[in-house]
C-alpha cells in the first residue's frame, strides 16, 4: 500500500473514535450538543482557543482536530462523515478551503473562521465565503473564533433551548462590560 | 408626534402583526419552521428570489420585509423582536448593517447576504462579516441568496429533522445536474 | 424582564443623564456647544484621544460614552435620541455600523472615523462611508480623529461663530509648523 | 501675459461673480443658506444633479461650477475664497484632489463625493477621504451626491432651523417609501 | 443508502470509465500525453475551450469533466485517483478550491485556471493560488485557459519531446501574428 | 536556426529600420523630437490613439510598435537599443511588463501606460508602478494614453523649448474648456 | 489680515528665495540643473533621502522643502511657480494631492513618489498616479524616493548630456553589485 | 563599449558557466534532473532557503543565481538561454517581471513565486500570474518557495520516476506531522 493511501487509512480507523478532546462541563451537566472544531493547521489555535473558551463558558462540548484539507483530505472526510456532530467548525488560512470541504461531505451547519496568515487574511475570508450555489458555509470574521462559538451555539439553542438563557446572560455581560467601559471613559 | 417618530411607531403596530407574506407550501405539510428575510431595499428582490425558490422547494415558511437599518431602523428592531421566527436573514448592500443590526436583537442566528451594488460587493461583504467579538453573523457569498436558504434550512434541520431527507436529495439533485453537464461535456 | 431587555433600560434611564464628561473649558468660557462622540469598543480610545486634544484646544464640549452598534444597540439610541448634542462622531472599526447607526436616529450630522483594527481599516472605512441614499454619514481618513474633531467644530462655527478666529488661527499654526520643518528641512 | 496664467486671471474676474445657477425656491422663501458645489469635470453631472434634486426639494440655493483642481487650480482657489458659500461640496473622480484643495482654501465645512470612473470609484474614494491631519473632509458614498446635499442641510440646518422640519419630513418619506416597498413584497 | 451517497458511488463507477472526450487528434499521431481538466461547473466552458483549442492544436488528449469540489466531492476524487493522466487542470470561479482538491489527491502537477465570476475573479484568483505549504497549485492568470493548456504542453514536453518542436513553432507564429500587427500598426 | 531565433533576427533586421510610422506634422515643422511608443498587444490601440492624438497635436514625432515583453522580448530589446528615440512610453495590460523591460535597456525616461484588461487594471498598474530601486518608469493612470504622451512633451519641452509654448496653450485650451463646461453648468 | 492669508503670504516672500538646500557637488562641477522636491510632511523625510543620496551620487542640484497641498497650498504654488526647477519630486502619503498640485501650477515634469503611511500606500499611490487627463504626473512606486531621483536624472540627461555617462556608470556598478550578491549566492 | 553593455557582455561569458552552486546530493545518486532558480534580489534568499531545503531533500540538483529582470535583463536571459535545466525558478517581489522574462526566453515550464515586499505582495502576486496569452507562468502562493520546489518536483517526476515515491513519502510524512498535532491537540 502506497504511504500516501496508508495515511488516510489511518486517519478513519483511529482518528475520530480515539482522539476526541472534550472542554468538559460540569458533572451535573447533562447536555450533550456536540461541535466538531477541526483546523488547518496547529498554527491556527490562538483562534480556536477564542472559540474553545465561549464552548466552555457555556458548557457546549466541541471536538477538535487538526487536519488539513490539502494534506489530509481523507482525514477531513472521515472526521466529518463519522461524527455525531450537530454543527461544524473550519478554522483556515490562505486558500481555505477547509470549511468548503466540509459542507462538501456534511448537511450540518457548517461555519468557517478565515485566518490572517498573509495578505491581511483577504485571501482566507473570499475562499471561506464565497463558496458557489448549493453548498453554503457561515463565515463569519477574520480570525474571530469567539464569533464561530457563539453562533454555533445560537443554532444549537434553537433544539438545546437551556442554551437561551446562557445566550442572554452573555449579552448583558458585555452590555454590563460595556458600561463599565462607559463609566471608565467619563474619567478619560 | 414629529414624523419620523411616527413612522417608527406605525411600522410597530401593523408592520410585523398584519403584512406577512407566506411562500406558502402543501396544505398537507404542517411543519411550520419559519425564517424571516430582511432586505435593506425593494432594489435586493433578485437576492432574495433566489433564496425564496429554495424555502419554496423545502417547504419552509419565509416571512419578507423590506426594512432599512439606516433608513427605518425601529422597523427593523420591531420585526425582529416581535418575531417568532426562528431565524433571520438579512439581506443588503453597500455598508450593509442590516444584519449586524438584526443580530444585535436577537439571539436566534442571523445569516447575512451582502448584495453587489458598488465595488462588486466587496463593501457589502465586508460589513456583513467583519461584525465585532460578541454578535455574531453568518455571511454567505456575494449575492448568495440560495446559499443564505440553504444554510436556515441546514440550521432548521436540527430541530425540524423531517428537513434532513430533503437536503440529501437536493444534494443528490445537485450532482445529478453535474452529472448531466458531465455528460453534456464529453461531446462539447 | 430578560438580561438583555434590562441593560438595554438601564442606560436609557442612567446613562446618557449622568455619565457625562467633560473636556472642560476655562471658566471664563461660556460657550456651550456639544458633541457627542460614540466609541464602540474602550479599544478605540487612541482615536477618540486625538479628537479630544482638539476639542480642548477649541473649548468645545464633548461628551463621550463607550457604545457598540451590535452590542449595546438600545445605549446607543438611548444616548442620541436624548442628546442635546449639535453633532455627533461614531468612532469604530471593523464592520463600522456605529456612525450609520446614530445617523439612522438624528438627522443632526454625524462624523465618521473608521478605526484600523482588521485589513488596515479598510473594512471600517467601506462600513462608515457607503451608507445608502437618505442617510448621510461625513466619513473622515482611518484613524483620523483630530480631523472629525475639526470638522465638528468648522460645522459648529457656522453657528457659533466665535470658533472661526479660532479655525484661522489653528491653520496659522499649522502652516508655522510647516514653515519650521522646511527650516529644518534646509539642514538635513 | 502667458495663456496659463490669463485663464486663472479670467476665472477670478468673471467666474463667481457672474456665473452663478440658482436651484431657485419659490419666492417667498426668503431662507439663504448658501452650498458651492464644485465639479472636476462635466462629465461628473450625473452625480451632481442627484444633490440638485434634494436641494431643490429642500429649498436650499446651491451655486454649481465646473473646476478641476488640476486643470483650473486658480479658478478652484477664486470660487472657495471669493464665495460666502457655507458648505461646499467637491465632486470628483480619479485621484480626486478636488474636496482637499477646496478644504485647504477655507475653514467652511466641505464635503467630497467620489465618483466611479475607474477602479469602481475606490481610487476616488481614497483620495476624498484620507486627508492629512489637519484639513477635515466629509466624504460621503461613491457616486453618493445625493447624501452630499443631505449632509449639507443637516449642516445648515444648525442654523437654519426652518430646515430641521423638512429633514424630519423626508425621512418619514423615506421610511413611507420602505413601507410600501415592503406592502408590496408581500405580493411578491 | 441516501442519495448523497449514491451519487456519488455513481460517479466512482460510471464516470471516469465511459464518459471521456477526447480533442481527437490526426489518426497518424500516436502520441498519448494525457491530461485530464476538471470544470467546476458547465459555465466555466468558455475558459475551457481555449484550453481545448490549446490542446488540440498541440495533438495532446484532453479528457474534460465537470465535477464541483463542493457539490460532487466525491467524483473529483474518484476521476482524480483513477486517471493516468499526467498532468491535471482544474477550473474553477469564486472560492476555487477545485485545484487544491485535485493537488490534494494526486502527485502530479495540478495547473488551476481561476474564473471571473465575482470580484473581477480576484476571489478565484487567490484561491487558486495561495495553497498551503506541501500542496502546491500553478496558477495561471484569470480566465487564462489557453496559459494552462500551453503549461500543460511544456510541462508534457520534458519526456514527450515531439512537442517541443510544436512549442517553438507556436512562439514563432505568435512572434509573427505580432510582427503583421506593428506592420497594420505602421498604417494607423 | 529554431523558429523562436528566427523571428528574433527577423525583427533586429527589419523592424526598427522599416516600419516606422510618423505623426506627421507639417512640411514646415523642423523639429525632430522623437518618442518611441511600444504596445504589448494590438488590443491596446485605443489607449495608444489618445497618445497620437497629442502628439500630432503638438507636432512631435512619435514611432509606435506593437512588441511584447512577453511573446516577442528580443523584439522590444532590438527596437529600444536600436532607438535614437529621447522618451520612451510602454502601453500594456496584465502583467505590464513592458515599460520595465524597456527601462531594462535604456537610460532614456521610459513612461508606462496600464491597460485596464483585468481587474480594472489594477493588475496593469501595480506591476507598471512598483518597479524595483535602480530601473524607474514614469506610470501614468489607468488607461491614460493622453497623459503619457503630455508627460512626454514636458519632458522633451526642457531641451526643444519651442514645445513650452505649446503647453501653455494646451493647458490655457482645456482651461477655456472647462470655463465653456461651467458656462453650461450654468443653465443646468 | 487673517492668520490664514498672512501665513500664505509670508511663504512667498521668504521661502523660496532664501531657504534653498544644496546637495552640493563637488567645486569643479559647473553643472546647474535643478531639481525641486517638495515634501508633503517632515514624516517623509526617509523617502526624500533615498532621493538625495541620488541626486549626490549624480551631482546634480536639489533644493528641498516641506510644503503640504492641504495645510499650506498657497506656499506649493509659490514655490512652484517662482522655481526655475527643471524637474519637479512631491513626495506624500494619504490622499496625496501634492505632486498633482505640483503638478496644476507648471509644464515642468513632476515625478510623484507615494508614501506608505496607511493602507500600505495604496492610497497614496492611487491619488499620485489617477490624474485626469490633461495634467501628467510621472508616479513611481511606493517609497522610491531614489527612483524619483534617478528618473529626473534621466529626464535632464537629455538636455544636460553629462549625466548620460554617469546613468550608464550607475547601472554598471547596479550590475556589478549583482553579479557579486550572484557569487555569494554560489555559497549558500 | 558603454558600461552598461560590458556588463551584459561578461555575464554571458563567466555567468552561467563558472557560478554554478549545487544543492548537492549524496554521491551515490546518479540522478541530475535540473531546475534553475533565479532571485531578483539577494534579499529574496529566505523565499529561496524553502525551496533549497526541499530540494535537498528530495535530492534534485538546483542551480541558484541572483539575476535582476530590471536591473541585469541580459544575465538572465543568458541565463536562461544558456541553461540545461528542465525546470524554472523565478522569485521576486514587487513588480515581479522576472518570471514572465524567463517564460519569454524558454519553453521549459516556468515557476513563480512573489514575495512579499510591498502591498502585502500583491503587486508581486499579480505580475507573476496575470501573463497575457501564449506565455504561461506557474504562479504559487506568496512567498511559498517550499511549494514552487515541490512543484517543479512533481514536473520533473513525469520524467524521473524515481521522484514518485519520494514524492508519495513527503504527503505521508505531512499526514503524520498533522496526525502528530492532532495528537497534541487532544491535550489543548
Amino acid at each position: 500500500m502506497p504511504p500516501f493511501r496508508r495515511a488516510r487509512a489511518a486517519c478513519t480507523l483511529s482518528g475520530p473514535l480515539v482522539q476526541r478532546a472534550f472542554y468538559s462541563l460540569p458533572q451535573t451537566n447533562l447536555f450533550m450538543a456536540k461541535v466538531m472544531a477541526l483546523l488547518g493547521s496547529a498554527s491556527d489555535k490562538p483562534v480556536f482557543e477564542k472559540a474553545a473558551a465561549i464552548f466552555k463558558e457555556f458548557g457546549v462540548e466541541c471536538e477538535v482536530h487538526v487536519a488539513s484539507a490539502h494534506r489530509t483530505p481523507g482525514k477531513v472526510v472521515s472526521l466529518v462523515e463519522s461524527s455525531d456532530a450537530e454543527v461544524f467548525i473550519g478554522i483556515a488560512g490562505l486558500s481555505a478551503a477547509l470549511p468548503g470541504v466540509i459542507a462538501a461531505h456534511t448537511i450540518k451547519p457548517v461555519i468557517g473562521v478565515p485566518v490572517d496568515s498573509k495578505l491581511d487574511g483577504l485571501d482566507a475570508l473570499l475562499a471561506t465565503v464565497q463558496l458557489p450555489p448549493g453548498i453554503p458555509v457561515a463565515a463569519v470574521g477574520i480570525d474571530r473564533g469567539e464569533n464561530a462559538a457563539l453562533l454555533a451555539v445560537e443554532i444549537l439553542a434553537l433544539k438545546h433551548t437551556e442554551l437561551t438563557k446562557k445566550l442572554f446572560a452573555y449579552r448583558a455581560k458585555m452590555a454590563e462590560k460595556i458600561a463599565k467601559d462607559d463609566a471608565d471613559a467619563q474619567k478619560w
